[in-house]
């Protein structure tokens, strides 16, 4: 069985050493977040995933969720874990004050969910939806859906939904079949059908808050008509009891992985629903939602790469097979396989990917907060730039670095990772989701590509073209030899990612198939640059290498430049190949 | 509902017009093998995996296999699909005809073990594993055994396995424990467990002919002191009746994928046994069923690639999402999805990986013919260096990269590629083994770079570099300039490979974990020269580009060498990089 630890030690060197996690309690509104608090709510928040949820990760799994005539069981297990888990405080952790929240900084909840994620993610989903649907009531709705809602879904006693897919509007949600008629009476009644609904249906909550895109009676073609309505599960009937909505969920799907999560089709009928924000401007709405959720798919990857990192780790100590290079005439039979380099190679691309990723990833979440608290409206703005270009590089990158992760540590445990008593094969399973959802990596790849790289004349990639830059001379000006190498592996990597930037907007003028053919492509080479740029910013912090802890990431750091780095020359080349290549073949 | 359609057009391209498949009619014994006749088996091959098999592999996946008592039940459909497998004559395709079977070219049951492994990975392990059991009896029992046993696999009424894992023995064989007892009568006495024996027991056949690795008392340490030993689930009785030897299945293993197949712990308790071949050359034998069984598994990672392909293909068609770049002004609402450049990305990048993987491994399995069946010495010698050399790379890439095509393929149907029902995570499931048995990819790639190059001071490279070098000397004096320009774009790379060749070597010299560290970029780096060599080849076949087939040949060959093949250029720095970034960190 899969074990996991909560690498506090590797989180506190990137919020303490690396990203300078004081400044929060700078910020107008967090001046209660100093590191210490935020050192201790973490610590907190590792404990209860270790304890509490990473063993009901395994069984979770393999009892799935049970559907019965519109109800669905939770695995064991998970009720009574969502209950400590609401007990505890932990879903109104980053929500406003007024609202009951707790007001600690964004950064706090997305460092909790890689750890949610690393411990059981089908279980952190259920939480991370009703998240969203505060993050979007609290922008959008009136103080009328906010008192009679946000309250219940903050303390956790209420869950929450996002409902956008239907069978044939998933990626295009401009092609969106559910409507929704005006009641008359100031409400709406909502009917259509949506698939995909993750935690639709559920035995945690008393009541589920579904937030459901519909178009209104003569609403724009596309998604220019489409708006956002609440629905509950239950609500107030005459005599103040819950009483049905018209929603009903009608199956769940079965899956390759994330088991324990209900993936509900959802079956709305008349259904009693409240506007959310204006008519007509649900994908704005929508969107508060979905950039959120999709840093919080980021960390899924990351997550799922920590855990079976460290339980690849662990195999390859213990595993005694074969005899490592120069150990021939040991009196041992067999060394432990962690000795061979193949292995340290897969251990070591883990590695430097997972911490690589963790850095970018919690400097991306911090962007969130100085968006949002800063006091000067110049420092917003560039938070609010660089959280525009980065987000579809967490979303994608992450994943996908990540879904290999959880391969290469599987590979790790030889013929027992495939296996479903060991646990690994789960991870990969269950990582394999978050290349998928909240968009797509291809649907990343052009939203970085085709509208935040040439966004403002490319003001977003310019604004982080100069941290790299900055990070780059600091490099060189350095006192350790070894940064100054590691920033010489970095430059040419940076400008080579400057040089496709401008190589494709040159074809893009002339080819339509641009943009798209390549994107994919450009988004890893962004994804590797900005984890080298994160590796030179550890091993700048690192580089007296006199502690154990600053000398292991000064060793991953180099490894990261020479050994997964070089993945942006193909890329490069892959890219001027615009694309012709890709177009040619009739299908 | 996924469906499989043998690519019969796609084969017949590479057997007639890329290897002359002429050529095997012209071996002494294969007199009979004209290209007419291996076509019509294959074509009869094919319509049996479409009709038989495919249907059987999602309910088989569903279902899987049961364990009872010691027995197991395969699912629903696949004992009849084996009888009529069976009276079709496919389990003695190749078979000697002095043991009954058919002598038909090794090339024809590799063909047709890509089309089984499209159709139904897990049926097809049970026949691949007896068809290993027969080519170990052809090649080293004594006639008694022969005339006992044989007969009965060659026909499919008994089933063979290869008994090699112990629980803490996997890759290192050389720890085995199971012990062989002389009994005095000439046979012997078989104990000890072992894990992980695909087809280990089921309910396909009358009785199982076990092949299985032990050590006779004082037998030397390690791998030298290896024999091997036939184990017959039952034996023959004093009244000639089949009576149960000391042989039971444990327990059977719930896996990732290959559901359908029976993973078996088999324990055997003083099995009555039979040594095969000589004592403690144990190990020379097994590889004779190893390195057929090592193609046989790069087979599961292209059938898999090819039927994963062409039902994304089909979806990519069908799906109707968003609007492809340049249909702004098109009345429909939305476009179907293989518009969109990003899919074609993933939908070439399968095809064109499916295609020139399969070319590949059809010359690789045409070699055991030349090298089995040629009259002349010098060309058993070429066709034995080479197929010794490409051996790991066939196994190796191609489920590497059959498992990422699986990847992109499930990609391409968004959220209904991770629904069970769809029938794409299964291919991803079943993909995910191929990189572990029969030797983890690291231990091929360590084949490779460990045995294989070095072996007679580079012998069989400089093999592979002669028809490469003459390839690309044909494509300079092409008459067409697309295929011109295709051998300019692969003669870098293949410099490249010569290049880290050489680098490896020398470094090798003075560290001992040069070779394990850099392996897998090697071996990759192997595969990519070879897969565009045999592209390069395509493309030569297809100059004229006078029918679609050449036409999308050549396109393919275009998209190749301009977005895959430049992995190379990564490739080849990270394996510069040498050996020092992957030890540095303390584990």
């Amino acid at each position: 069985m899969p074990e996991y630890h909560a690498p506090i030690d590797d989180i506190q060197f990137i919020l303490a050493e690396v990203l300078d996690v004081g400044q929060l309690a700078r910020l107008p509104g967090y001046e209660e977040a100093t590191p210490d608090v935020l050192a201790a709510v973490i610590e907190e928040g590792g404990k209860f995933c270790e304890q509490v949820l990473a063993p009901l990760n395994q069984s979770g799994d393999a009892q799935g969720c049970a559907y019965d005539q519109g109800h669905v069981t939770t695995p064991d297990g998970f009720k009574e874990a969502y209950a400590q888990y609401c007990e505890a405080g932990w879903p109104a952790m980053t929500a406003a004050p007024e609202h009951g929240g707790q007001g600690l900084p964004h950064l706090t909840r997305f460092v909790l969910d890689e750890m949610l994620c690393s411990s059981n993610l089908s279980f952190s989903m259920y939480p991370e939806l009703s998240h969203g649907a505060t993050s979007l009531l609290e922008h959008w709705a009136n103080d009328d859906l906010k008192s009679r809602f946000l309250g219940r879904v903050v303390d956790g006693s209420w869950g929450g939904t996002m409902c956008l897919t239907e069978p044939h509007a998933g990626t295009d949600l401009g092609l969106i079949r559910t409507r929704a008629e005006p009641a008359g009476d100031g409400t709406y009644r909502v009917t259509g059908t949506k698939i995909f609904i993750s935690a639709g249906e559920h035995d945690l909550t008393e009541n589920i808050v579904h937030l459901v895109l519909a178009k209104l009676p003569n609403a724009p073609a596309g998604t220019r008509g489409i708006s956002v309505f609440l629905v509950p599960k239950l609500i107030s009937g005459a005599n103040g009891a819950l009483e049905p909505n018209g929603v009903r969920c009608g199956s769940i799907e079965h899956k390759m992985g994330i088991r324990g999560n209900a993936t509900c089709v959802m079956n709305f009928d008349n259904a009693r629903a409240w506007l959310v924000g204006e008519e007509n401007k649900g994908m704005r709405a929508m969107f508060t939602m979905m950039n959120g959720a999709r840093l919080g798919v980021g960390m899924q990857g990351l997550g799922l790469a920590e855990v079976s990192y460290q339980n690849a780790v662990r195999y390859a100590r213990e595993r005694l097979q074969g005899r490592a290079p120069g150990t021939e005439h040991s009196p041992q039979e067999a060394d432990p396989i962690v000795m061979q380099p193949d292995v340290r190679r897969m251990l070591m691309t883990c590695k430097a990917y997972t911490e690589g990723m963790r850095a970018l990833a919690y400097w991306v979440c911090m962007l969130l907060d100085v968006e949002e608290h800063h006091a000067e409206q110049s420092e917003r703005d560039a938070a609010s730039d660089l959280l525009a270009l980065m987000t579809p590089v967490v979303k994608a990158f992450l994943t996908d670095v990540g879904f290999e992760c959880t391969n290469l540590a599987l590979q790790c445990y030889g013929g027992h990772g495939y296996i479903r008593e060991y646990g690994m094969e789960q991870f990969v399973r269950d990582a394999r989701i978050a290349q998928i959802y909240e968009g797509t990596n291809g649907v990343q790849a052009m939203d970085l590509l085709g509208r935040k790289v040439p966004e403002g004349d490319g003001r977003l990639v310019k604004r982080f073209a100069a941290l790299l830059q900055k990070e780059l001379e600091g490099a060189q000006q350095s006192d350790s030899a070894r940064v100054k190498a590691l920033g010489a592996a970095l430059a040419p990597a940076a400008t080579a990612l400057q040089r496709a930037t401008m190589s494709i907007m040159t074809r893009a003028a002339t080819d339509v198939n641009e943009l798209g053919a390549v994107a994919a492509d450009y988004l890893r080479m962004f994804g590797l640059v900005a984890t080298g740029w994160m590796w030179l910013r550890m091993a700048s912090a690192s580089r007296a290498a006199d502690t154990p802890m600053r000398s292991d990431k000064l060793a991953t750091a180099e490894f990261f430049m020479a050994k997964l780095l070089p993945q942006t020359r193909s890329l490069e080349a892959q890219i001027n190949a615009g694309a012709a290549p890709v177009m040619a073949v009739e299908f």
